[in-house]
């Protein structure tokens, strides 16, 4: 079996955070996630590095989206601006998989581990968007400073929408901290 | 020999950042390092738990005068004003160390390992310069964003310090961070 079911993929993925979630990620083995989606453990290693990849396979489509962000801001975008586009678009890579998120970052907060590498995957978004700005004409220290704001933001958004019911999206808590981050550097 | 020398801890600081520049990180070991600054390992570990211990012990003292500088900012400052004012404060936990900050940044910029240490540290300052204006009465999630934005001023204005001739503080260099910051943010 496995190779011949559909979206083993993502069944891989759901069961891990079933599992993750149900009995602590450190018990969770590679054989109790494959069992659960009906797979061999090959199959897993198809897809995956090994378990923890499972938690962080998204951060390099949220990457990806948010340096796409930034090439695509407007010309005349400052670099706070353009930044913010970048995190914003970047939150298409996480808005349809609300329960998935709000899960995963449960299992991440109970583990130190997972939470500082974490921690690294937003420091390596910070310094995509940063190159990416920087593609765009912007000099540093601004790349770095407007980079690692939006990223803040980002983060903030992020904790925020994890927090709730997910009736609000992703892109709407990132763009309201974005706002306060202005307005408290404006005062 | 070893627990009578004056300084037995700054010579052990200085005998192993030297050894680290010269021959590496990896390649050097505690037996290395006490046997350059004339004490044994015993005395070596009175001070550090380890040889990487020695490269982030500062940390410490950074995040204390930081907090302390947030809570020391005047009642009417605003968050970002208050976070900055701790980061500049932290300041004076490296700033008569110019040569050891600029090595070191050599030492850990060559070394993955170490530099994830180094963004795990920042992000720890982070989340103290939060709680600080958190109990200064700064809501979240703006303690969290003023707090991330400061660190991140910090970690540029350190950045073109150990980049210069350290002829300019690192406080200066913070403080233009900062600076720089809010001109993005309202731009």
């Amino acid at each position: 079996m496995g190779r011949w079911e559909p979206d083993a993929q993502g069944r891989l993925a759901r069961a891990a955070l079933e599992l993750y979630a149900e009995q602590g990620y450190e018990q969770t083995t590679v054989q109790d996630i494959a069992e659960r989606a009906g797979v061999t453990e090959r199959t897993f290693f198809r897809y995956f590095a090994d378990k923890r990849e499972v938690l962080f396979d998204g951060a390099h489509t949220l990457e990806r989206l948010a340096v796409a962000g930034v090439a695509a801001a407007p010309p005349g975008a400052g670099p706070l601006e353009a930044a913010g586009a970048g995190v914003v678009r970047g939150c298409d890579a996480l808005a349809d998989r609300f329960q998935h998120a709000r899960t995963r970052a449960g299992v991440v907060a109970a583990n130190p581990g997972l939470q500082e590498r974490e921690l690294l995957k937003m420091a390596a978004l910070g310094r995509a968007v940063a190159a990416a700005l920087r593609d765009r004409g912007t000099p540093e220290p601004a790349a770095a400073l407007a980079a690692e704001a939006a990223v803040a933001a980002f983060r903030v958004g992020f904790e925020a929408w994890v927090a709730g019911d997910g009736r609000r999206g992703l892109d709407d808590h990132v763009r309201a901290a974005l706002a306060e981050l202005r307005a408290l550097a404006g005062g």
